[in-house]
Parts: C-alpha cells; sequence; structure tokens
C-alpha cells in the first residue's frame, strides 16, 4: 500500500514555541497527510531542529519545507530577519534552515515597538482568500495581535498578551483560589461592560472577585468568567483605535476567537471569525507558490 | 542573666501568611525582645498555631498573646469573625485561640465586595498616634489597600493586588525574560505617567516592553521599572476617587511605600510616609489595652 504522503512535492509547516505541526502537500495543493508533535522551539536547541523535522516525516518525501513561526527567532533553529512595517505579509526571501527548510520572516514595527512571527503566514493566507480585503484582522493567542490591512500590506499592528495575563492571573495570584474552573457566559459579559465602560478602574476589580467569593460564594465558574471578560475588555479598550468603525476579521481556534467576536460583538463592531489552520495553510502554499516561481 | 524578656506582660504578634513576628511588651508599652520566623498562616495546619507560637516564645513568660493577620482567616487558627464598615478599625471582641491568644477581627466591606485583615490594625495604630486624623490611609503590599477614615472609623476601602499582579508578571508571563532585576528612576516616572494619563491603553504598554527589549535592547532594568510603574500608575487610575482632595499617609515598609509616595506626589497629592512596624505595634498596643480593660 502507497503512504498517501508518497506524492507530496513539499512539506508545509507551522513551528511555533510549543509544537510543530507539519502537512505534506501534492502539486494542486492538496493535503495528503499531516502530523505533528511538541517539539516547539521552546525545547529544541540548535542542533535538534533538522532531526525533530526529519523524525516526524520519516515516512514522507523528502521535499522542500516552507516553516513559519517562532522556528525563526533568535533562540529558534536560524534566525530569519524581520520585515518592517508597512509592507506584504509576505516580504520577498525566505531564510534558509538546514538543507530543505526555508522559513518565512517575522515581522516588526519601530514605533510602538512590536514583533509578529508566524501571524504573518496567518494574515497572508487570508489575503489570499480574500484578495483586497481592508480592515483590522484581531488573531486571538496568549499574545493577540490587531493588525491594520490595507492594499495587501500590514500598516501597522499592536500585540496585547492577554492570554499570557490570563493564565499568570490565575495560576499564580489570589485568584487561583477563586477562578479554577468553568464558565458563565453572563458573568463574561458583565467583566467586558465593567472594564469597557470604566477602562480606569481595572485594577481595582480584581480583587473584588476573590472577596466576593469569600463573602457571597461567587462560583469560580463566574469569577473566572468574569476575569476573562475584564481582560479582553481591558484590550478593547487599548485597541479601540484599531477596530472602531472598522471591517473586522478574527482569526483563531474555536473558543477564543468565538470569545472575541462575542466581545466586538457586544460593542457594535461585528466581525467575522476565520478557521486559523486554513488561513495558517493558505499563507504557507502561498509563500511556497512565491518561493518556487523565484527559485 | 536575666532574659530581657523577662519582665514580658504581654506579647503582640502580627500573624501573616508568610511569616510570624513576636514582641515581648513590658506593662508600659516598651519591647523588651522581639522574634520572628517563617511559620506564617500559609503553611500551618490549624494545630500547628500553638506549638509554632510555644517554639518562637520559648525563652520568654507564659503571657497573653494579642494577634493580628491571617492567623484569624478562615484557613486559620480560629476565624476572627469580620467586622463591616463602618466601624472603628479595632472593633470590641477579640477572639480566642488556644490557651491564651487573642486574635483581632478583620474588616469586611459588602458593596463593592472586600476583606482585610491585619491592616486595620495598622490603621488603628496609626490613629493612636496621630488622634482626630481624617482621611485616606494607602498601606502598600501584595494587595495594596486604600482605606477612608473619619471619626476614628473606617468608613470604607478598596483593595487592589498591584503587588500580587508585578509577582505574577514579571515571574510567569513573557516579561520575565524582560524585567529581570535592577531599576530605573526615570522608568517608573514614565511608566505611571503613561497608565495614568491614558489608562485605558494600559493593556497595550505591557507587550511592548518586551518588544522594544528585543528591537532596541531595553535595559531590563528599566522595562522592570516601567512595569511597576504602570501597574502603580492603573493603580492610581483606579482609585482616584479616593485619594484625589484627600489627606494621605502610606504605611508601609521602606522601598515600596516610597514608590507609593513618589507616585501620588507625581499627581500633586502630597503623602506622609508612616513606618509600618511602628504602626502595627501601636495597633497591637491599643487592642491589648482594650482587651485589659474590659477582661
Amino acid at each position: 500500500m502507497t503512504h498517501p504522503a508518497a506524492n507530496a512535492t513539499w512539506i508545509a509547516a507551522d513551528w511555533g514555541t510549543t509544537h510543530l505541526r507539519v502537512w505534506a502537500m501534492s502539486a494542486s495543493g492538496t493535503v495528503l497527510a499531516e502530523a505533528s508533535s511538541d517539539d516547539g522551539m521552546g525545547k529544541l536547541a540548535r542542533d535538534d531542529f533538522a532531526p525533530a523535522l526529519d523524525a516526524l516525516t520519516v515516512d514522507w518525501p523528502r521535499v522542500p519545507v516552507i516553516a513559519c513561526g517562532m522556528v525563526g527567532s533568535r533562540q529558534g533553529w536560524t534566525e530569519a530577519p524581520y520585515a518592517t512595517v508597512p509592507c506584504p505579509p509576505l516580504p520577498d526571501g525566505l531564510t534558509p534552515a538546514g538543507d530543505r527548510c526555508h522559513i518565512i520572516p517575522g515581522i516588526k514595527q519601530t514605533d510602538p515597538a512590536d514583533v509578529m512571527r508566524g501571524e504573518e503566514t496567518q494574515i497572508a493566507g487570508f489575503l489570499s482568500l480574500n484578495p483586497k480585503w481592508d480592515g483590522v484582522i484581531c488573531l486571538p493567542g496568549t499574545h493577540t495581535k490587531w493588525v491594520h490591512v490595507s492594499a495587501d500590506e500590514v500598516v501597522s499592528f499592536q500585540t496585547v498578551m492577554t492570554g499570557d495575563l490570563f493564565a499568570a492571573i490565575t495560576g499564580h495570584t489570589v485568584l487561583r483560589h477563586s477562578c479554577d474552573a468553568g464558565w458563565d457566559a453572563d458573568g463574561f459579559l458583565q467583566g467586558l461592560d465593567d472594564a469597557i465602560s470604566r477602562p480606569e478602574r481595572l485594577a481595582a476589580r480584581m480583587f473584588s472577585l476573590r472577596a466576593e467569593g469569600l463573602l457571597n460564594g461567587l462560583p469560580d465558574a463566574t469569577a473566572r468568567a468574569r476575569l476573562s471578560g475584564l481582560l479582553i475588555g481591558a484590550e478593547l479598550a487599548a485597541t479601540k483605535p484599531y477596530w472602531l468603525g472598522q471591517q473586522i476579521a478574527v482569526i483563531g481556534a474555536g473558543t477564543l476567537a468565538s470569545l472575541y467576536v462575542t466581545a466586538l460583538g457586544a460593542q457594535s463592531a461585528p466581525a467575522t471569525q476565520v478557521n486559523a489552520d486554513r488561513a495558517t495553510l493558505a499563507g504557507l502554499t502561498a509563500a511556497h507558490r512565491r518561493w518556487k516561481d523565484q527559485s
């Protein structure tokens, strides 16, 4: 029996801090096989990258690899220098790593200082699926990106570390006793409304979640959802110059992306939710096409 | 040779989450000896409290103990029920624990929900040293308290978990790579100004510290001080209804209390810095005097 990846002509790789995901791609752009591992950039030394890639694709043809993400950071396999905004999400030139891998550069902004790696590929994929789209793309995650796109270029962007903060607060402050698990959709909307209507009061809201648990038996699920609402509300307050009056797309995995769409909707800012995997793969495909045309 | 604590008639105890501190007190209110250990409430089971106290005071006379702090919480030795605002910082009635300890109750507020344990004793001490003082007392710490005091009563208060957040962010988010150590006084003032003048932009400021480190070589000391300034600035923005136009006292240990005095001064809100130990001891002394008069 032939391996499904036998006819792969290239491999698409999304190589982040915690995970490596690969897709065996046909000449016509079909996914023939896929695989993933936890060999993320964060746990690999420089010499570990090539073996990690080979191990995950051992049954596949040894074809060129187009990769995006933290694999191209200073602590990664090979540093792929940042392009600077304003620029297309896929600037010319990939950075070679090993004997067959080609890394997509990240994007930086000088003032205010900001960086992205990996999201540029999702943006490129979204634009290849939606040509001539202008507006603001939100990419929720540990470090959520808000990206102003116009005329097929990234004009400016802003990172907000909401996911990182939520994990640190629920894991390593007194709120770890009050935000253990569960979810309460109304609590989320209440936190959101509190933070957006009075963003200057944010710092005063958090300890109340603990005190309401102690004094009034506030359920963990409500406290957790309200904290999430407070933080995403603070993010929306901070990024209002980005999204207000703009066409908005939210690129992300299910639940988290839905929260952002809900939150924006509550501000009368309707947003379209876009599947993150589809955007990543479309972006890697666009990068591969360009690379083949130029090589 | 007589032990210096031989003439102690009572023991003052500040028993928090992480530490136990005791003072052997003379009948005239002089400190004869002091001791401390890391036998805080957080690491003791109910049956461990009496032995921990006895061990630390083994060379002292076995006299009554007046204690404040988390020792009186639900997870402590014996729960000392909260008094409810408005109330004097030292309401009548201590809660007995073991055969000689008497715990000062904490204070709660129903709406917005809030709690304190330990700070009420410092407030009482401050008021015993400054009779008829009206204004706002700030007690910086892991969970900073802002307390409105009038006519010798606690009228209302607000907890802000700035210290807890700073530790979680510098220890458990991406900023752990950028805020390692050091201090830059100008960076603190810049963060402060950013947060107070545009509190709604707070969420957008934090990741910039990381990006400026990557792109512009922002020193860790500056990033760390700016983060502190951002968080204390956000706290001042949130508590403005408390301190604006009020007489302000900051009760706390050296460095942290100085930061708050500096921060308030930058908002043209001059504050008096008060030594925390002195306030604690004066509060425990006031509680002891009342207890003796009533027993």
